[in-house]
């Protein structure tokens, strides 16, 4: 603690961003391990996933800790205090996609014990796209980008896309083998799961731009957002 | 913005707390009524909960911005922080738990269109459950009752529970006759989404006994929760 408050303020900021981006690289590995583990069948690479949740965890907790000590001790104003208060908020979204990645783990778990349905769908496909969204929203944090985080949110309707079309196509397969139902669940929640893991890069896109233009463009209708 | 500079510190704050409030009772709200909807089986009950989101989703910006401006130009300290800092992480899951139960009224929609497939299991208990957990939670925070909040945390076990149960019975329906997948399918979802209503709670309590004892218990084993 004496060895903090003794930092250069900016040593502090800039260290609270390489933490975020840490936290952020364990919640993409943890994404990308665990649909990897779903594709090739492979539960050797589970238990790492469940390690970097235990990191990811205990990041927000460090993470939060040094906001709240830089804001009482520093007294940030304007983009200061906007980068502090999204470094906050991107962690609790960082740290719901590392559960959302272990949702995924727990189906998994299932998924690997019996026979393939079948090729997994689209379901690899949108591990891919929710991976890069948080990849790039993180990018968009970094370098203070919000035209990249701009871009970045708009690729959250394939997911959903993709989302309905995996919903449709094992509603087909449940309802012509029921013997199938169980393994249909399975992957129908890995795609929710999924669904929301875009959905927090999402969120943190949406911060990056209110840190970067001091403007809330939450709950605006799309076209309004330019 | 000129005359909420005037305003005094503390008539801020109150004005903070009330507004927090006042979010957190639409989310109740909300909660209440899309279960209500589909236990009556009473569409007419649903426009109003998409006009209660519209005033929830207004509130998050409103109040996230009035926080940072407290930070920005009253620089508290101590409690005061981490009950601005409290109201910031508060008024996320306040506004999550509204698109979970806009999630329950699209099921609710698709649901009341078709004949009823049985009463609703444990889905009405579990709305009871979430909703209950977060009228205390917000209670909780009113009144700095940390003991209240960790009560309410252990409340979240049974929703967990019960959503097993509903998952498990709903199965053995959709395997011995699939023409009730697809509403099966949706009850199911409807009971991950309250489930989500109580993690939402929950994070609301874990922020409360933060804000209360400037101590994190996030990421602990629930036994080491004193």
């Amino acid at each position: 603690m004496a060895k903090r408050i003794s930092e250069h303020y900016t040593e502090q900021l800039a260290k609270l961003k390489e933490q975020v981006l840490r936290m952020g690289g364990l919640a993409e590995a943890m994404t990308r391990q665990v649909v990897q583990a779903l594709v090739r069948r492979d539960a050797a690479l589970l238990p790492e996933v469940r390690a970097m949740e235990t990191q990811v965890n205990q990041l927000h907790v460090e993470i939060d800790e040094a906001c709240i000590e830089i804001i009482a001790l520093r007294q940030p104003a304007a983009y200061d205090l906007r980068f502090v208060t999204a470094a906050m908020k991107i962690i609790i979204d960082l740290e719901r996609i590392g559960d959302q990645a272990i949702n995924i783990l727990e189906a998994a778990e299932d998924l690997l014990g019996v026979p393939p349905l079948k090729p997994l769908i689209d379901i690899p496909r949108m591990g891919e796209i929710a991976q890069g969204m948080l990849k790039d929203a993180l990018d968009a944090y970094v370098g203070g980008d919000d035209e990249l985080a701009q871009r970045t949110i708009l690729r959250d309707d394939s997911v959903d896309q993709l989302k309905d079309q995996v919903f449709r196509e094992l509603l087909t397969y449940m309802t012509s083998d029921p013997s199938t139902i169980p393994r249909a669940m399975d992957l129908i929640l890995v795609s929710r799961h999924l669904e929301r893991i875009a959905d927090h890069a999402t969120n943190i896109c949406e911060d990056v731009i209110f840190m970067v233009k001091g403007k809330d463009i939450r709950h605006q209708a799309p076209s309004k957002v330019e």
